[in-house]
């Protein structure tokens, strides 16, 4: 059919609802006496096809709806029928013909994940989908984008290089190479941006301080990206290009200098950092989401958790409709720097007493931390994982100055120097860490438990409605004796308790599965605990041999090569983590039916991950505060599909 | 029964054979007019049993044999009348009540290993029995104790401290705190002692110039720890006591002081470190350890191999009866102080073409180490690993003064020290190592299979007898797609190599399975290569999620606390390790009936983790040469326990 034969002919495109938003209007354009090809070449400015729309753009020339309306009137007739028929809403091409409506093609219309949500709920309004087709029409990774501040489509960019997308969101301002630094600035009123070779835990503080975090070195579950992504904190990682020389606090890209105090921005989204202070759009959680989730949350069977420890994170997770706390991490209370000098000094001292001592200034504050969490929390369950990294990550690097800590300490500084050089670790990571600390120090793990028990004893007295429910995890256990041994330990800690304040404390005890010797052993160590849960980051290191800290630069060439599918630490490796899970699952339901069974890594806000962990019948998963919404849906989905 | 109702009576005790040489003689010492308690508790002075004995001890007072001759007949009629009853050396006490012989109790007596040899073997030529059940007698870790260098029982000791008994055999000599020192003192002729914090690749030198290891840190699979046993030095590891203040060339033990120069003696048999020179009596390989030997070797059924990469260790192992080289470390062959330059241009170097040039003056060299090995290895099976360890191992530490390195590079010092800080990494076990370097830098493999190939052929072409088979392997695969790709790459320059050589190498390709996801997916690993060979290090490592560096510390409290039923890194962990282990085997010889397995991991020379390779059927197990003998018995004990 030919749209060129003269003023009676026309041609166009137009989606039946707007893609952009989702309204239910006609959206598209159309010229006269033209073909399909004039409409895309941009020769002839295209027409408008309602009136409303002309008018809106006080454009002059007619729409379609007041130069041809009778076909007009045909073409949004045709629209119902296709929608009616298709369920979707329709992409379409057109041509009129000597007065005749042609429909030349129709498809699908892609359409923003806004628009989808509006789409979706209008249409289970209209009885052309029912709420489970709805459901399982979003994308789940795509509500990332409504969280978060987004660059300003519009906004020019400089892009000066290019990263991981650790973290997703956008933010702008003065980029700072010290984490001190990054808090006195933004204790000034500056926004500021943290950029790193890499973070470590003793960047918490200027992590938190920090509109976005930029990193040089690692990869998507680097320190920075995990703790970012926990944070809400927009991340990019491992943007290899960056040549950081603190010395001179300048970093150079290439033939390009950052000095601190430059403006960038960091798109945690794409990965990309700009020069300069680029626009954000901020998040706007309507109407149509909270529709969505309320429906998801009814074919939902996995219980959806938060990774939280904070105050803030708790409060976020719950907002996002997190269920519980699927993993609070005990050791980031303790790098705040009002309590860093307490816990450097009780890894130093060599001697139980003095341990025990400094332990007791500390018990107080995991107290506190431990009550905001429980009353945050009221009703639902927290998971507490007892102290998990190494020591020496708390510790000062042997080539800081440690003269003030010496004198704190009221020590030689050589002997600190050797002391601190002593419990250096080749490979931290499969080092003295997680439960081996309470093997050999159970006072550390005693402190904990006296912390969690009083803590929550005290907030349930105060309360009125149903109080929450502590259980209580034990990190890197690879042996059924070692978690016998902890059982023990909890036991004797909440006997005093009860012996010294009249009443017994209510836990559940469980443990992380997160060697493949606990995998496999899965069984031996079902018979100990109420409960698993997969710590799949850690899972992924050892049963891949994979640091996540040091893969990121040659796992972007296996990725180039396809020498791995996935990158492994953002989307569950089935075909190995996967069959050692597997293998966990049944090994432990074979001795315990009713064992609890969650996941807490990383991939518990991973829609493909959260698939699979449907189809072993998990009973949660838990994941970033962020990502909880994402976890939701991807979870009804999956319950949907099973 | 009593022995003290006057002259007509008497007590003793007696072995039927000498335990301390095996010799077929009567041992043991009597009282007349006595009972038991007055020989044990040594008021009395014990009289000879036999003639012989007295005199050779030109003692006075009448033996046995002479007092009560007929008891004495009788007591010898008595002896072989156990002996033929019980097939062993008895350990018998008896009574003689006025003139009647009593025997109180008889049971098997203990003795050295060399008696139990001479015992074992001389039984068989007596009929008593067969050579199944001698080989059997055997503890095959005793065998240790003859293959290296011991402390003389009977000199005094002045024991400093105590560490792991890592590497086996004594030495003394002056201690120094550095491998330049140690490699500089033992040029001039002096013994030395290398006592280290913990050792790395780059105190080879020193450590090879030692003629004993001492370390404050690591367990019995450390890098000191190891690399010693390979060596067949002694080695004591993780002394904590010994604090070392390198500044000061000044290590203490408590109160005590240690300077360089002062002599020490390391017993890496016991782990005890003694101050001053002590008498150590030499390795003698007796007649019947070569009886015993050859028995064994009928009865094993799967290979014994050496890890060897040095020509000394290589015919070493040959000598101890290895039928082949199950691991060689090409990496070693780069710590050479003459390499080592060439090495690190190669690493720091960011261009191809560079690295390419640099690797071109490296080839020779490893061309010439794998010449030897050939030679020394005619005939037999040699696996050649490339290279594995860490590009940073071989680079200086960034604490280190780099000066003259960058002036050698053309770089400038800050330039170097960034490439140097970026090239670190957080836990190296688990970083850029192995194949991994070859899928980002193929140019190195590639530069070692000309090596190998063309080495190959040189020495083919000049033997007369069978050559060595080459046997290449990969290190750290975990995923098919990239054991795929190396496969690849191997067939590629061996096809070079044919077009430019007009021969076609000849070898086998395998993997190493040393992640779990590698044993997890051991079907599609086997389907691209002919061999695996289970590298129980660090497959130990990651299933445990342990690193055998850093747990020496805390392994200790597990053993105290028998949380751990072992040390996994001297005995393979079978429930865990062992489970992926049969995993591997079963998926693998689903789809290749006929692979070759193999373990070249510390446990090829632990026996009861051969007793386990055996029941998995494995071809061959693979070990120190100094543990070649020791694997050789315990194999064939296992095959005729099977």
């Amino acid at each position: 059919v030919f749209g060129n034969l003269g003023e009676g002919s026309a041609t166009g495109v137009a989606f039946t609802r707007n893609p952009s938003t989702g309204e239910k209007e006609i959206y598209g354009e159309f010229l006269i006496n033209a073909q399909g090809e004039d409409v895309v070449a941009g020769l002839r400015t295209p027409l408008y096809l309602t009136r409303a729309a002309r008018e809106a753009a006080s454009f002059d020339e007619l729409s379609m709806e007041e130069a041809m309306p009778e076909r007009f009137a045909e073409l949004i007739a045709v629209f119902g029928k296709l929608e009616t028929h298709f369920h979707d809403m329709q992409d379409v091409e057109f041509t009129v013909q000597g007065g005749v409506l042609f429909i030349l093609q129709t498809r699908t219309g892609k359409r923003t994940t806004k628009a989808g949500m509006k789409i979706a709920v209008d249409m289970q309004g209209e009885g052309l989908i029912d709420e489970r087709e709805a459901v399982l029409r979003l994308d789940p990774s795509a509500l990332e984008q409504l969280l978060h501040p987004t660059l300003d489509p519009n906004a020019p960019l400089n892009v000066l290089t290019q990263g991981l997308p650790a973290s997703p969101g956008a933010a702008s301002g003065k980029i700072v190479m010290s984490s001190d630094r990054a808090e006195a600035l933004a204790a000034a009123g500056e926004k500021v941006i943290l950029l790193r070779m890499e973070t470590s835990p003793e960047d918490i503080h200027g992590m938190y301080a920090a509109s976005a975090i930029l990193t040089s070195r690692g990869g998507m579950t680097s320190h920075a990206a995990v703790v970012a992504r926990g944070m809400g904190r927009p991340c990019v990682s491992g943007a290899g290009e960056i040549q950081i020389d603190y010395d001179k606090s300048l970093a150079r890209i290439g033939d390009a200098e950052i000095h601190e105090g430059d403006v960038l921005t960091v798109d945690g989204t794409s990965g990309r950092v700009m020069r300069g202070e680029v626009p954000t759009l901020e998040p706007e959680l309507s109407g149509d989401f909270g529709v969505l989730m309320g429906w998801a949350d009814k074919f939902r069977t996995m219980g959806i958790r938060a990774n939280a420890e904070t105050p803030d994170d708790a409060a976020r997770a719950r907002h996002f409709g997190a269920e519980g706390i699927g993993l609070a991490r005990t050791e980031h209370m303790f790098f705040e720097p009002s309590r860093i000098f307490n816990v450097r000094q009780m890894i130093l001292v060599d001697d139980v007493k003095k341990r025990t001592a400094t332990l007791a200034k500390l018990e107080p504050e995991q107290k506190a931390d431990f009550k905001k969490i429980f009353e945050i929390m009221a009703g639902l369950p927290v998971t507490i994982r007892l102290l998990d990294p190494p020591l020496h990550e708390f510790l000062p690097k042997p080539e800081d100055d440690v003269k003030e800590l010496a004198a704190a300490l009221n020590m030689k500084e050589s002997a600190l120097r050797t002391r601190l050089l002593s419990l250096q670790e080749s490979n931290p990571m499969l080092g003295h860490r997680g439960c081996r600390l309470a093997i050999t120090m159970p006072e550390i793990y005693q402190m904990q438990l006296r912390a969690i028990f009083s803590a929550h004893h005290e907030v349930n007295k105060a309360a009125k409605g149903a109080p929450a429910e502590v259980e209580i995890m034990m990190p890197v256990v690879m042996a059924p004796q070692e978690l016998s041994a902890l059982a023990a330990l909890v036991a004797q800690e909440a006997a005093h308790f009860e012996a010294t304040h009249n009443v017994a404390p209510t836990y559940t005890l469980g443990t992380m599965i997160e060697v493949p010797r606990a995998a496999i052993l899965a069984d031996n160590l079902a018979d100990i605990v109420d409960f698993f849960s997969f710590g799949t980051n850690d899972l992924t290191q050892t049963t891949l041999g994979l640091s996540r800290d040091d893969s990121s630069t040659f796992l972007s060439v296996y990725r180039d090569l396809q020498l791995l599918a996935d990158d492994p630490f953002a989307t569950l490796d089935i075909a190995g983590v996967g069959a050692l899970m597997r293998l966990a699952c049944d090994n432990a339901r074979r001795v315990k039916p009713q064992i609890k069974l969650g996941v807490c890594g990383e991939h518990g806000g991973d829609p493909r991950s959260i698939e699979f962990c449907q189809k072993l019948g998990l009973d949660y998963v838990s994941c970033s505060p962020f990502r909880v919404p994402i976890a939701r849906l991807a979870a009804a989905q999956a319950a949907l599909r099973a």
